[in-house]
């Protein structure tokens, strides 16, 4: 740790010329800009961050310190992977982003401006940069496999910026974009990334779960989020509760084992009044069945058509799915005006005599017999509608959203739970598609030429640090994990300015603790000592010593770990202090 | 150098999933872009950069090594003189460069852009956020000293970037800012980071020179440049020639002692006909005299007035030090029709009859008596011309440009040499300047408010690779210092993939010098030796070990440094390998 310059006291020696203190500077309450986010107001209050815009910071040291040390963790696992550091740059012409065919549709929008009369954008993440690098060098399968990484400022013109570094609009980021001559290589790239993430997140104290992740409408590709559980989190993920089964997955993604309706005889359909029923919890109420006997429509607008989309009652339809299956971005709820526009009775609706084109069905609601159904007339459903023989889908696949209590689709056998989480790191198969538009190709063992199989794997580096906030705090501050707290170790001699023995004992502590290589910072401000116990718990360093006239007294000083409560706190000899300072913090 | 994932094989043993092999893309011939820059050249030839735009560059892992070993030497420096690290967005509010003063004045302008509707800029440097940084944790004398620096990416809309490297658009610069409560305090601030910066040249392996520079006119604060040797370099300084005596300057700040004329009456001025004569050397020919027995006249627009300069017919003017006396940016020389407009007669001009308000003076010219002058008339000239009695100046002063071969202003004694350079590096005490217009205040000991001191300090990452390059090549390629030089042994072995003994050898020697913590580059492809002597001299590792097929018949390997000829290698035997390596790259 040598370059983060181990040991300060706050206050330094004020000797001047290069023996200053340390910059601190933690405030009782979090300024106005500060969100309801616990790790914002926390970073903030700390002295950790400080907001200069929307969405853009300053890292102070104590922030600067925690970052270096998780962008350290970060570097040492993408270089065992043999992953290759660099540095692409944050400003790019705005051509190349035509070339990759992403100019105009990147969302948020590009921040562009011109530079001697060209078009430049700031670089929200750096595929293109990445196969222009890659594309001078690789020829031959030989050049492959072949993985660049960085760890560089990016600029996404979020905008909703929230909760400090949660989303921010700069931000550092480490991105690795790996090259393979095909698909076992990029699968063996991806798992190697997907290893180096979980020593990456476990190095760091972080219980991050591998989750199988929704990746967009390209389609047919692996993706997976690395997710800290946290209430706080904007993320919902799904885990097998027994722990024998590892399938996890966000709720974009997630699938499940549907209930089964007992087999039925297909029954002759039937009309009946429903006098002001507009929703299926009313409809299976008045009929006396449970919701999985209804058919549920959704109406959505797709590329600009109301569609009337099915699901059986018992289940919601997740919208990433039934946007992957129509294959466009372009997908919505319908508004109550384009659905009466388009001749639906909403509350009475279902697909009978749609147009099959204009239905999707999830599978829940063709493979029951005999349901519930609207009438398409108002105050009107219909009994015993089947699908097939009443109304048919063009579309009929799993669009329902998985939730907690749902059957792992995994072992069959266990129920699913559900937390929500914060997205850390996401690894991504890309596959061809930005090596067809940028031209990497290769000269296969076969002599043909081939197109590259890519794949790109990125960490936020101050998402991250707010993320472990945000997983790890109690009411009086953070209680960041040893691998990431900006120092070790708060020492804190209470009169220090007017006790010689509190002074010489602090002093020799803080030097045995600094020459054993242990990282202290010792509060030497002239404070109550209220002052300083509060903040050495907003900081959250992972252990406290407390240097006092009254323990001094005792021949010891006071050990304590910042997770533990005040009641703990222990008198240790002076003698011990390295060696118990050091077995706490292995802990 | 755990971080820089320590030694690699080119091509790596393409087993997939995270044992790739090393980014490496050499070149004959420089790419069209490259200009006649030697640095610019070998950097894009041997891999190390890649330009995306004019200005902008793709860092590639061989430029990245040395590039991060630059940046962990300056790490090491600032952070042992007690500099604290942090990180300032590159993306800033326009708002704040108005809080300076600067959002219009900048030189380059500020590259601007909107982002939701508020105007934002790409920092070129970071005195504004740092100074919003530094208010929030400075109130009392005793929060000081402190030094704020970080790494960080810079964006300047340089009109004519130029020479890969060595002038970009964007570039990763060290800034340091420190903050004192006095005089003394900026004083010993300003001296612990000179001390740091000749540390940090020192360690790259690189003689840089700490010069004396103008500070512009800001006036009376000091500031020195710390400027590589290298005839390619566009800065030119001035040093005594006596090692004992340290005086050194560049050529806009250099001062000189002046040559003295000998002492003469003040004779009668005499006009004379000088038909066809408009050159102070034609006039001096002409009368058989030295030219310092002249004055010479040079006409500048100052603020949109034409102004007089005189200077003895020896020296010439240096415009920064006229800028610096007139206290005003808008200096530049007359163009022929401002001079004639003015009433002017160029060729045959003197500062007599001229409002002394328009009039500037070397005292060279001021001292000397009977000089040789122009009389205001074509076709004439005037002997006999002196100071105060003929003519008077507003400003007598020095405004004289120091030149090989003068004397030393320091030792008196010793002639100055002149060489070229780049400036590297820049050190500067800018006062009160930021910290008025930004607030920064602190409450001094006896209690009064009081303006923070600052000094600010800088080193361009990629600028210095790119002189050390300039300052350490042949015509094979680089020659890099072991400290900075991607890798420190370049592992060559001869018909690897046909010779059994040969790789086993091979790769028994590179396991060793990586397990002694030596950095290795093992070229490993099935190329020609030729091939791979010609890119290890391109890159220029500092060590070069051969294994071949008939250096092991000798039971030897070749070992050779770069910097020496051929002739120069010699036969190590294997298990002395390590051995001599280290004490090789210890030189």
């Amino acid at each position: 740790m040598a370059t983060l310059g181990t040991s300060h006291r706050i206050q330094g020696d004020a000797k001047g010329g290069g023996s200053s203190g340390f910059y601190f500077k933690t405030t009782r309450e979090a300024p106005s800009e500060a969100s309801d986010v616990i790790s914002h107001g926390l970073l903030v209050r700390g002295g950790f961050i400080q907001q200069i815009a929307a969405g853009i910071f300053n890292l102070m040291p104590l922030g600067f310190r925690s970052a270096e040390k998780i962008k350290r963790i970060i570097r040492e696992e993408m270089n065992a992977a043999g992953a290759l550091e660099t540095t692409m740059p944050v400003v790019q012409p705005r051509s190349i982003w035509e070339e990759s065919g992403r100019a105009d549709s990147f969302v948020p929008p590009l921040s562009s401006f011109d530079v001697a009369g060209r078009s430049m954008v700031l670089a929200p993440t750096h595929e293109e940069t990445v196969s222009i690098m890659a594309r001078s060098a690789i020829s031959s399968y030989r050049d492959m496999p072949l993985n660049l990484y960085q760890i560089q400022t990016k600029f996404r013109n979020e905008p909703r910026p929230r909760g400090g570094l949660l989303r921010t609009r700069e931000f550092e980021m480490k991105d690795a974009y790996s090259f393979d001559a095909d698909q076992a290589g990029l699968d063996a790239s991806y798992d190697a990334m997907a290893h180096a993430y979980r020593q990456i997140f476990r190095r760091c104290g972080l219980n991050a779960v591998m989750v199988q992740a929704d990746s967009g409408p390209i389609g047919g590709k692996d993706s997976a989020e690395f997710v800290l559980v946290a209430d706080s989190g904007e993320d919902l993920i799904l885990q097998c509760a027994d722990a024998s089964c590892d399938y996890a997955a966000n709720v974009e993604k997630a699938e499940f084992r549907k209930s089964i309706n007992p087999a039925e005889d297909e029954l002759e359909i039937e009309k009946f009044a429903t006098p002001g029923v507009t929703t299926i919890e009313a409809l299976a109420d008045m009929e006396g069945v449970l919701a999985s006997k209804t058919a549920k429509v959704v109406f959505y607008t797709i590329r600009g058509r109301v569609h009337v989309v099915v699901i059986r009652g018992d289940y919601e339809v997740n919208e990433t799915k039934l946007r992957n299956v129509t294959g466009g971005d372009d997908v919505r709820l319908a508004t109550a005006d384009e659905v009466s526009d388009a001749g639906f009775v909403p509350g009475s609706a279902s697909a009978i005599g749609v147009d099959s084109s204009l239905v999707v069905a999830d599978d829940s609601a063709t493979t029951s017999s005999n349901l519930l159904a609207g009438a398409n007339e108002e105050g009107f459903h219909l009994r015993n509608v089947n699908y097939g023989r009443d109304w048919t889908a063009g579309i009929v696949t799993d669009i329902a959203e998985a939730a907690a209590g749902a059957i792992c689709c995994e072992c069959g056998e266990s129920r699913l739970r559900a937390d929500r989480g914060i997205e850390v790191g996401h690894i991504f198969k890309l596959g061809t598609v930005y090596s067809a538009k940028m031209n990497i190709r290769f000269d296969s063992p076969d002599g043909e030429r081939r197109e590259v199989l890519m794949g790109c794997y990125g960490i936020g580096v101050g998402r991250l640090l707010a993320a472990a906030v945000e997983a790890n705090h109690d009411g009086y501050g953070m209680m960041l994990p040893v691998a990431i707290a900006p120092f070790e170790v708060a020492l804190v001699p209470i009169s220090m300015q007017s006790n010689v023995e509190v002074r010489a004992t602090a002093e020799t502590v803080f030097e045995e603790l600094t020459a054993a290589g242990i990282e202290v910072l010792m509060d030497d401000r002239d404070e109550a000592p209220g002052v300083k116990f509060a903040d050495a718990d907003l900081i959250g360093l992972p252990v406290r010593l407390v240097v006092s006239p009254r323990s001094l007294k005792r021949g010891a000083i006071e050990l304590k770990a910042r997770s533990a409560p005040a009641s703990d706190a222990s008198d240790v000899q002076i003698a011990e202090v390295v060696g118990r300072v050091r077995s706490m913090l292995r802990e």
